[in-house]
């Protein structure tokens, strides 16, 4: 076993004027990392072949894996690839297939290529190329002194899908790596600095080669035990430590959102959801149906941004809004009653209140949950700015309803 | 003028294992860029300081400001400031000031202060400290050979307000620099590649200090043009050009979302607006409300996830759905109609389609929209993942209500 290094080098012009995120190198960063590899080091340079040369130089000198993305582009490969052959050598060549993929591609979208395009076909002649499935520029992979070297486009999908099919593989069958395991939960209801005081003690009694890492999320936990060369059964110990403290916070041993939980639970049970929204705008269903096979569970949302909307179409009663207005228990609860009977579901949630902070109010909102025989409600601040507070208020709503159900089911 | 430099270094493990997306730097860069100043390297090292030193060194052979984000918290400090000390020759020295912060800080949130905490009052002696509104580490500032150096902490809100407080004067007064303009806008109903083949001419023709970049969204694609060095008339007579270039697909002179043109098109032409969502589940409603002052004209959406959902609530006749199939003209286009009744508004978008690919089907859908007199739809291939696919029909099916709209009004 070796300790395997890491570096990532991010080209483009973009990334230095501030014009993108880098949401890359996040995730190679894990990916490398359950492989056993450390990342080391991480940089970002311009479209500039000087730049370049010396970050690759760099990285070559105090890494085994160096990944390289961006700089593929139809606009910007005249300086990466030319810059690639400089490094290792090389000459560019024409690559059939991927030609025929790139001419595919266009016909496919009725779309016209041009020069620019075809020139993505061309590649250095001493590199295996790593095919793009989603996009025109392809994956390029390197071997220099025993080091890996892997060009990818910029474009998170193309660069995750092939680092999937092709990159990762090519990695690990490169280097006999540390072994690395890690074993996550997920809590909900108790924010970071109260979880990290409960679990001061654990943490310091972990063995050398665990360790805990907090990853927070808005109105959601996760913890994550990492073990470097050590047993299974001995990190699984030390997880079900983790797990008997947290327990009263756990909704999943593993590192899911808050809306997978509820849809595997709600499957489990034969259960169907609706939502009655009205600060979160449609939040709460957006997240529930981004989540492959929610359609057998979600049946629909009211998203009632008006009081119109809650009396005509939820069927709220006037009276209640009138007399103990919009943002209040009462609303929430007719909200959610309204909502199960409407959409016909065996739960609902709903949701009113004050989304953006003004300057005589503070921000928060009022949460109902309804089965086709009870109701609960609960108030929550609401802290931060305006789309910050729909996320935050999605998660909330969906721990409330967790728990709501995991009273009817106990 | 001078061409004056900058790079920034992030500090902290979270960054190389993968756990936090780095969003500072893209916000620096920015900043920095308004100011005249370019950034020419952008590293990321781990809590280690003969990593840090390196890096260090490295920014100070090659730049005038060098940025140090993270590294400050109280679990990792013990790290960040011996090795600050060390670079700049100083000996670390309790500031009464900041301690007199941290304890009221502690005290408002009723929680108690540890040893790490009150060692954050902890400082180089010869830095220039940049008070931090919102939490407890200090921002510190160093000059060095007529460079800057500014170490903050990496919470995003901390961050940014010590910069703008105190860190971006401070910068700016110290360096006469380049003067930097922008102007931008932005497109939809093409995609980069095609605009970029309409602007290759327009684009070969710039004067060598105005430059022209493209900021892709899905659905969508800004235009910037930066000028350095120029004047704001050279500048404007270019932007002018490229509007004239772009004019069929602009929708906004300016660098902003299709919910906010929307919004603000409404909003000047006093009109509501409503959604009725099958394969979208709410994301339409979502991106709108997450504008300030969306509720005055959106009125509310139908999340119509099921049939029952259509028929019932949205009262689309169930013979249109049997007769056409659920993903079809007729039927997006029956959902339009009865949203603008039922929902009451001038305006309304309706979407159903395949969100996710499956081995048969590739994914799709119909868009319809519909004012209170006609109707029009369209069908539109959806080529990503489901996440992907939600947003970039949402992008599209706004830009087909702002030109149907646009159409009513001219």
């Amino acid at each position: 076993m070796q300790n395997v290094l890491a570096s990532i080098i991010t080209i483009g012009d973009e990334l230095l004027i501030g014009q993108t995120i880098d949401t890359n190198s996040a995730w190679l960063a894990q990916q490398l990392n359950s492989l056993g590899i450390l990342l080391k080091y991480r940089v970002a340079v311009g479209d500039n072949a000087a730049d370049i040369l010396a970050a690759m130089e760099h990285a070559q000198g105090i890494s085994d894996v160096i990944i390289i993305t961006g700089g593929l582009g139809p606009t910007s490969d005249d300086i990466t690839k030319p810059t690639l052959c400089k490094y290792f050598g090389a000459t560019l060549v024409e690559n059939k297939k991927v030609l025929e993929h790139i001419t595919a591609f266009f016909e496919k979208r009725n779309r016209q290529m041009i020069a620019s395009n075809i020139a993505q076909a061309n590649v250095p002649d001493n590199c295996e190329v790593l095919f793009n499935t989603y996009g025109t520029a392809p994956g390029m992979l390197f071997r220099k002194q025993k080091k890996i070297f892997i060009s990818l486009p910029g474009v998170p999908l193309e660069m995750k899908t092939i680092m999937e099919e092709f990159g990762l593989a090519a990695i690990a069958n490169s280097f006999e790596t540390n072994s690395i395991q890690h074993l996550s939960l997920s809590t909900a209801g108790r924010g970071e600095s109260f979880v990290a005081v409960m679990l001061q003690e654990f943490e310091q009694n972990l063995p050398e080669n665990i360790k805990l890492a907090y990853l927070p999320k808005l109105g959601a936990l996760t913890l994550r035990l990492t073990g470097v060369n050590t047993s299974a059964e001995l990190l699984q110990l030390q997880y079900e430590k983790l797990h008997q403290l947290v327990k009263p916070y756990c909704y999943a041993l593993q590192d899911i959102s808050l809306a997978e939980t509820i849809l595997q639970l709600f499957a489990q049970k034969d259960l169907t959801l609706s939502t009655a929204e009205s600060c979160t705008g449609g939040a709460i269903a957006n997240a529930v149906t981004n989540i492959s096979g929610s359609s057998a569970i979600f049946k629909g949302a009211i998203v009632c941004y008006s009081n119109f909307a809650k009396i005509k179409i939820l069927g709220v009663d006037e009276d209640i809004i009138k007399t103990y207005t919009t943002y209040s228990e009462e609303t929430a609860t007719a909200m959610s009653k309204q909502c199960v009977a409407v959409l016909d579901t065996n739960y609902a949630i709903a949701i009113t209140g004050q989304i953006e902070k003004t300057e005589t109010i503070d921000s928060f909102a009022w949460i109902a949950v309804s089965s086709q025989s009870r109701q609960k409600a609960i108030k929550v601040p609401l802290p931060y700015a305006r789309e910050k507070n729909k996320e935050l208020a999605v998660n909330l709503a969906l721990n409330f309803l967790r728990v709501f159900v995991l009273e009817d089911l106990n």
